[in-house]
């Protein structure tokens, strides 16, 4: 049996990953770490019967005792932890080979270095981990020898086109991207998207920061940084197109004009099975991509004029040191106002932007550089936020 | 510098190889085979020094020399050699380290076996040679240690495709096909298409033979075979889809349900580059994809009433032995009575059909066994034809 603790459960990648587990049937769950969602958990538990468990607060600690009693599941008995604490210890646990690193924006920057200073392989669907601290992450998994293998379907498919391919042969990433809800939109159709409209995917079932990621393109952002630090290549060797259809999750152009891709199916279990498999492949649930099913694909080029996060995010890379980090923390900050209807979904790159110009970029060289810029940067946008001075931008 | 022997040089591929010489700098052509295009050939010898050319007939040499002497190129002294002994001789050629090749149809068969059985890294473009006899071939490489590159922009492509995967871990091999001119027609207007309609294949500038192969899908259905032999598979797990823009050469389907592709401009150079400089990629003379220029790729199932060659080609396989050999001859002699304006388009496949159900399957295992089966399956497909009884079929 081999053995996986999931930092994250209850959202989307970690349901997901639970069913592939089900599915293989020699992988068991040693650890689970969720928030709040205490009710999902506690069937999680019925389930899989983990050794620990992690959530958010004491008082979800408490929900989840007396839901685990309700369901007469106390003889389980699984250990129950708290807070950042909790989730490092799930990350760290002796007992996992492997970590899934799910949980959504921030919060599972530490314990995933953990996870990575323990040398665990790491399934990593938290892209703002690479984010905020791409260097200090793979730094640390060069000395321990930790393998990361991405979860996001795009960086899943960039290991699959890389796999017979050497670096220096190849040319360019390029990552592929669904658009999003507004790609066929005008700058003032834009402006006026509701949050249900921008949570509206397209393609893909997914949270929904990500999801609004999506409608800005800076999930496409987010995921040039990640994959310059995951396979090594400068800014200028990723790209980004537009590819409506999402079934070519990502490709490689060689240098003698090749290009690899990878095709499959609109379903994240592929590229969790893979991260977890890896390097055997192995049956999967899913059926597999009909070419029946899609009448064409489509490419073009992104728009950055009327989705400028993908800019600030190529800007932010390429200053490097503590800007990828303080333009994440903007980032989620923004978001939440989105989702809170607090601020229209074109304010968001108004704030990332204003927060990035003030902000004077370091090298980032602990976790203490990391965290302060961190909380710099929600803290400026908070306060652009109460100012509402992102107007003016 | 690597050295080089193309067989078929005024060809197609032939040319093409040159270019792709030219380009690279440090290969050097040591031999070249033709048939009877002396003035395209004295122009090669002009240019590329090879130390023997072999030509066609004695009557094509004498034109060489003379060709040579008006370009006052006589003291280049490349030894002249003549027929099938004179293309083993350039396949052979103990200096030349690659052997490319090129020539059309089962002339190719004996020198590229013997440049197998030298041990030689074959650039392998003359489908038709794997068709006849690829049991032969492919174990005359085992004992060698042949190493066999194909040329074919699908297998070329599939080559790419599986570079980091285990065949074990592979499904299926999905051969792309452009669906050729008539891949939009009915039956009724397949059957009064004119040689000319034939010849205008969509994508591909290639010589008449495999354009014409190309429009009645037999062309696709040799591929199969070929594929089966280069890569062994079973006929089971060689697909066939149609993608009418050839932007998709082809690809793979993982057990795992992922799909990987290799997509590329539409010029021949790309895969004569790869299959030259193997296992190093080289920047090529190409520009490379636009994903601006085509406005989508589109994917369909093959219609095997309308193109019957393909399932005839399934079936040879599937038989074994000398049919696919049967098969093949049986398709030159109908396509060289095509272009020769004596037969319908529709009639070849009608001709082939004949010459394999009286056709009674040997093992294959020996040159003479494989010269046997063609030239007996030649020798019935003129009188089917000369009886004019595939009209009955």
């Amino acid at each position: 049996m081999k053995t996986v603790s999931i930092l994250g459960s209850t959202g989307s990648i970690g349901c997901n990953t639970l069913k592939v587990i089900e599915f293989l049937g020699d992988y068991r769950v040693v650890g689970l770490a969720a928030g709040s969602n205490v009710k999902k958990l506690a069937e999680q538990v019925e389930r899989f019967h983990p050794e620990i468990v992690a959530v958010k607060s004491d008082a979800c600690a408490k929900s989840l005792l007396s839901e685990l009693e309700g369901k007469k599941l106390l003889n389980l008995q699984p250990k129950i932890l708290i807070g950042e604490e909790g989730l490092v210890e799930v990350a760290t646990c002796e007992k996992a080979e492997t970590v899934v690193s799910a949980t959504v924006g921030a919060a599972g920057f530490v314990p995933t270095l953990r996870a990575i200073e323990a040398g665990k392989r790491i399934a990593l669907a938290n892209k703002e981990t690479l984010v905020m601290a791409g260097e200090l992450m793979m730094k640390a998994a060069e000395r321990s020898g930790a393998e990361i293998l991405p979860v996001d379907s795009e960086h899943n498919a960039l290991h699959q086109c890389l796999r017979g391919e050497k670096k220096s042969e190849v040319k360019r990433l390029i990552l592929t991207a669904s658009g999003g809800p507004f790609r066929t939109k005008t700058k003032e159709e834009i402006e006026k998207a509701t949050v249900e409209e921008a949570l509206n995917h397209p393609n893909w079932k997914m949270g929904e920061k990500i999801t609004i990621d999506s409608a800005t393109l800076m999930n496409k952002g987010l995921e040039v940084i990640e994959a310059h630090w995951l396979f090594g290549f400068d800014s200028e060797r990723i790209s980004v197109l537009i590819h409506p259809q999402s079934i070519v999750h990502s490709m490689i152009e060689l240098v003698d004009g090749s290009i690899i891709a990878q095709l499959g199916v609109t379903d994240m279990r592929h590229a969790i099975q893979y991260a977890l498999t890896f390097p055997e492949r192995r049956p999967c649930c899913l059926e597999p991509l009909d070419f029946g099913r899609f009448s064409q694909l489509t490419f073009e080029e992104p728009d950055v004029e009327r989705f400028p996060c993908l800019r600030l995010a190529y800007d932010a890379l390429k200053i490097g040191g503590t800007m990828p980090t303080v333009m994440n923390a903007a980032n989620e900050v923004a978001v939440q106002a989105f989702l809170n209807r607090k601020i229209r979904l074109t304010d968001i790159p108004k704030i990332i932007e204003m927060v990035m110009r003030v902000h004077k970029p370091e090298r980032l060289q602990s976790l203490e550089t990391v965290k302060s810029a961190d909380s710099w940067a929600r803290e400026k946008a908070n306060s652009v936020l109460a100012e509402k001075a992102f107007h003016l931008a």
